[in-house]
């Protein structure tokens, strides 16, 4: 007789357990900001409360979800909190949280065209939707010769980018012999650590990617990237790959890519243009130059898992010229072929990242882009950045302040006048009351706070307060 | 005044349509067996049933979650299905999805210890846990050098650890100046593919990744490693990391750890221990002897999204000593500085992995443990191990057949003894039938059926039946 005993849950289990947890989810929305928004709880807090070893029997599903709201809620920092302005928006939304439920639900591994037909079309079509919704250049589409993928994160992006330049530069001398030490990569002083993790991750050298200057408003200069290069070709190194930005983490400073793709073009480097941060501001036609040269690079990156309502991990990956992402990538043992596979006619996309697996992540794209539409969607980044502006706004009509940057989007880069001090109390008394959280970065050497609006729930009665609650602190700090 | 229009769902909204995406799951479940395991759908089928564009306006949530069952669910491979005996299980659980949907709708990012510190904390206490649940040496627990971290997949894993090994080699020259070509990494030639993939990424190079012979039973051969370390240190290179697999994707070839350790140890060798596929199974004590050797190990990964009832992704990646793989991976821009990773206290997971952002995907396994207890999960695995055994009973027993390898666990690889044609024309008709969903791989050259055991609701009857089935269509094609 086989063995009939189960320890799983039962289909009605998951039923009335799993309408538990929606309902605790959407109290948590409807809660969240009774929290402090930065996370009190200390080092080891967390960890003390738990049990030294794993249980020996299964234990109730109540208890699992009760020891979430005493022993986890103390450290959580709600990222989704609308008094959250720190970092980057990580907007989540009910769509998004609901289309990824469906992903763990359908379980499936989506690493081959066969192992799923549906997880890769799909994807493969919401990618292609996007190019028109952003403005994007129709050599992305899939139609072509491009192509989109959805990655973990941009670090992930910006890595698989580096590692098709390199290989287009080195015909594919890398992939089989390893790096030799010469290949040379560009950034800016102000791009994202993830474009140095890269470098190094893929055997090029942090002191092979060079730190190009900025100017005035933290944009990369055309001119020095161009020196920079002819002088590393006059040292016999090879220069294949420039990351451009639009939208730095530290202060959305928007990157030349026009002039930059023109400076590439020039010596065959391969562009990357990373636009985690305010890609999905060009959902809006006025917020559309930010793309001005896009159509010239080879590789585009945003998230809609900072700014677009979808929870993470969702980046948005395109590349110009699929065959070179897929010929870096590519290794197929004997247990992966397939017919689908060798006849050509599908996409793969285990070639068009580091893992193998995949989760269906285009669920979630796919309900956020439904249920908003492209105009709900237009509508609320238009309001943050209405926000953000108006706080720039208060910020330049004080006279204690001063705007360390410009603010062409959603992020406010701004700071006392009374020096790096001042300002490290300022940011402590505002995130250990709780009724925010901001975050800071260093602008021409100064401590400089940042407000970034986007998230879910943020409106103007929250910015209003935010406001209200800078001047507070800055009194109360004065006095 | 403020524009107060919005396109969100509202939290009653949340809750309606939260509960009607669990009852499609726990329907979906129910009817599981209904569906043909391996989609029916061709090429390009799935696509050309959605829209060319994006909607403008947003749509009602009952529409798009209609179209997953219309358009969707053709395109979907079963995972979940108890006749999936494909690649590797992917084994999803009641809990699991319950843990992940509480992850979706917390919105954290787990980048930082301060950005949620429950986040890093539950992570690092739940991979404690699984030390000695599973056996695995003390060595690996946070409290002592070493540490645990979930990773995406275990392609991630062996890139991070050939990452490590590769900087601890050449005392962190290649993450500045950047590989040199010299240096040469080691697995077998049964070893996943993720390790060639991981070589040419790290900037080894695929010519650089020496795959060794292997024995009788497709385990490497340590006196080969010997000999070909040897070698390579005589031809003037920089041997410096070995792959170790418990439990081949191909055949579930369990490589001789201990023997492998003593190799590396001799060299200073970096080895990695990649035990995705059966690493679950040291949960059984009478399993155990899977990790032997494992002590030596300088990094180990197994992964509960395979075989432990977790949803993907869960690779659980451990290193013996910590401080090589954050020095390899850490990148500390201005913007990410805070006090508490000044402080030294604590962990910030972002330098244990390739991409900076991270979702808490330590909530779903902290649920797992939990709701099923170390009975539960040991009930489980020893079934799957019982089925995948008695099958290999059948085939051992029917003179048509052999066993292509050993079956130490839940993998069964079988073939007719009448050659490939026969196999291929076999896995043809059993997947074609939609009853059930096999996958090959080639030993010894010749085409192998693999039938791996591990999906959450597989039962002696799935496994009776897919048995029937093999004998049903074998006299079919005979006939």
């Amino acid at each position: 007789m086989p063995d009939t005993k189960s320890f799983h849950m039962s289909p009605e289990e998951f039923r009335r357990q799993g309408y538990a947890v929606i309902d605790w989810i959407a109290d948590y929305f409807a809660r969240v900001e009774d929290f402090p928004v930065l996370s009190r709880a200390s080092p080891g807090e967390i960890r003390s409360q738990l049990p030294q070893a794993a249980p020996q029997a299964g234990e109730a599903f109540e208890t699992i979800l009760g020891d979430v709201e005493r022993v986890i809620l103390p450290g959580i920092t709600h990222w989704q909190s609308p008094n959250f302005y720190a970092y980057f928006p990580a907007n989540a939304s009910g769509p998004a949280i609901l289309g990824d439920l469906l992903s763990s639900g359908l379980g499936v591994q989506g690493m081959l065209w066969s192992t799923s037909p549906a997880c890769t079309e799909l994807e493969t079509q919401v990618l292609d939707w996007l190019v028109p919704m952003l403005g994007l250049p129709e050599r992305f589409l899939s139609s072509g010769s491009g192509g989109g993928v959805i990655h973990d994160s941009a670090s992930s992006a910006v890595l698989c980018a580096l590692l098709a330049g390199r290989e287009r530069a080195t015909q594919f001398h890398s992939n089989r012999h390893g790096c030799d030490g010469r290949l040379i990569a560009y950034c800016s002083t102000q791009t994202h650590s993830s474009v140095e993790k890269a470098a190094k991750i893929a055997g090029i050298g942090a002191e092979n990617l060079r730190q190009i200057e900025v100017d005035e408003n933290f944009a990369m200069r055309p001119q020095a990237l161009a020196r920079q290069i002819a002088a590393d070709e006059a040292a016999g190194l090879t220069p294949f790959f420039v990351c451009a930005t639009v939208g730095t983490t530290s202060s959305n400073a928007i990157d030349p890519v026009r002039a930059l793709a023109r400076v590439c073009r020039q010596s065959n480097l391969w562009l990357h243009v990373d636009a985690a941060m305010c890609g999905t501001a060009a959902l809006c036609p006025e917020f559309r130059s930010l793309h001005d040269g896009v159509e010239f690079a080879d590789s585009y990156c945003f998230n809609p898992h900072k700014w677009m309502f979808t929870n993470f991990d969702c980046d948005c990956f395109y590349v110009a010229d699929r065959k070179h992402l897929i010929q870096t990538l590519s290794v197929l043992p004997e247990y992966l072929r397939n017919q689908a596979t060798e006849s050509g006619a599908v996409i793969d996309y285990r070639d068009w990242q580091v893992p193998l697996g995949r989760r269906f992540r285009a669920l979630k794209l796919w309900f956020v882009i439904r249920h908003y539409g492209i105009e709900g969607l237009r509508h609320h980044v238009r309001e943050h950045v209405r926000l953000a502006q108006e706080f720039a706004g208060w910020v330049r009509n004080d006279e204690r302040f001063e705007l360390a940057a410009p603010a062409p989007l959603n992020l406010v880069c701004f700071r006392l006048r009374q020096g790096d001090a001042a300002n490290q109390a300022l940011l402590n008394a505002l995130n250990a009351s709780g009724d925010l959280y901001l975050t800071h970065t260093k602008l021409d050497g100064k401590l400089t706070l940042r407000l970034c609006v986007g998230q879910t729930n943020t409106e103007a009665r929250h910015v209003q307060a935010a406001w209200r609650r800078v001047l507070e602190e800055t009194a109360r700090l004065a006095g």
